[in-house]
């Protein structure tokens, strides 16, 4: 109860991972059995069906974020506690930025009889890295192709960038059905600061039905299907390729001596039965 | 078994999140149940001991990667399923790249009768941006100042890029007993093309014990304790500060018309009782 005796209302902001339920956090699954209302894009809410059987469930499409954001809040100012579910973590390019920006709008504070919490999930990056092996072992820089609220030339600049500075890149929404070229610009500009022969990693629907994972080069990575639900991964100057994996050393100087030879004498082992 | 004959060993490579047991995914609470050997630096075999009672542990310090990689290989090669823990996701800045560098020394190979899976985790940039709010909403750069491993040279050029480029700015490693003056060298460069009021959220220990969040400002960052426990997020050139929350705009258009005003007259709720 709020100090007016009203009955307090719950919002969580939640991203539940890749997909599968395998990559759920606990915090998310206790939430949403918790919760009374789910909020989400209709694919999402599909992704996680088994999960929130008997709720009061919001479908909204893709382009209506601030107006599921908005419901939301409506909801949950009742006295509700309602589940706003992104894919990944909702706090990169998820739904956390807008639901704060129209509680900001709505003179929203903590002691208002509204309590707020974002529970973070496993990102794109991070399921897509797994997949993949180890790419992003070393500094990386996160580049989101849309250029619905971003101008292209902001984006271009920051994919230059990070060529430049040797930054593993991880692009999300890399094309659409509209957006197509946005990815052949990228391309061109990483490739003039880095070989052609750079790994790169696309993987489709990461952990979900439909799953694929390509890795290729700087120079082919254009010849392989991109769309909608792609994340690709563009290595740094050190990363490698071996036995479809793809692994970015952790640093440049040659600090470790990996031969194996030498671990079988250094390391007497206390193995279990 | 493998084609052999010989009993075929399995090495999960597990990130268990920020540390607390409520953002551990399923997947990664499985595969340690199903384990019998957990190898581990100190620190984070003490974060999930209660996952992990009747497990063979073995502990090694920090600094000693190299030997727990080689370690937990040598005993899986013998038939056991071992898990080798990093905290955060073990792929971005933890055990997954050391662990595949190893087995490319060794010659294996996914046939060789050692099945090897990486499960990600939530990242720190999450954990940490789920507690300051919505501060990772753009796109943003991922930046460790340990020079342990790369020279202070490559990271300050990456500092300055990201900066440069406005992505905002996760800081991995930013501080320790003995590196002391890279954060300093950082601010000072990111001060360069930020203004001194852009919002710096410093977070010591997401979701476990010792939880401190800090916001403040880039003139004022170096003013809070900073150290081994420590991320910190900067923002880009619109991240605003509201009520001890950090709020990354999803773009630069004003797309978005967020009046709850309007809001009252668009959206007739059908709340659930």
């Amino acid at each position: 109860m709020s100090e007016k005796g009203q009955k307090v209302g719950k919002m969580f902001i939640v991203g539940f991972g890749p997909g599968s339920e395998d990559h759920i956090t606990s915090r998310a699954k206790k939430v949403i059995e918790e919760s009374n209302v789910i909020v989400g894009y209709t694919t999402y809410i599909e992704l996680v069906r088994d999960l929130i059987r008997g709720k009061k469930i919001i479908y909204t499409g893709m382009t209506e974020e601030v107006d599921r954001a908005k419901k939301a809040i409506d909801i949950a100012k009742k006295g509700n506690t309602v589940v706003v579910i992104s894919s990944g973590d909702a706090g990169i390019y998820g739904m956390a930025g807008l639901i704060f920006q129209v509680l900001k709008e709505d003179g929203w504070r903590p002691s208002y009889g509204l309590e707020v919490e974002v529970v973070p999930g496993v990102t794109a990056l991070s399921a897509v890295g797994s997949l993949l092996g180890a790419p992003l072992m070393h500094d990386f820089a996160s580049i989101s192709l849309s250029d619905l609220l971003t101008p292209w030339e902001v984006i271009l600049k920051r994919v230059e960038a990070a060529a430049q500075a040797d930054f593993v890149i991880a692009l999300y929404n890399p094309k659409s059905g509209r957006r197509t070229w946005q990815i052949v610009e990228t391309q061109k500009m990483i490739r003039k600061y880095r070989e052609g022969s750079t790994p790169v990693g696309i993987v489709k629907s990461a952990y979900r039905d439909g799953q694929n994972i390509i890795i290729t080069d700087l120079d082919h990575m254009l010849d392989f299907p991109i769309g909608m639900l792609t994340t690709i991964i563009i290595g740094n100057s050190s990363t490698f390729t071996y036995e479809e994996l793809m692994i970015t050393p952790r640093g440049y100087h040659n600090k470790y001596e990996l031969s194996m030879k030498k671990m079988a004498l250094e390391v007497p082992l206390a193995v279990p039965e």
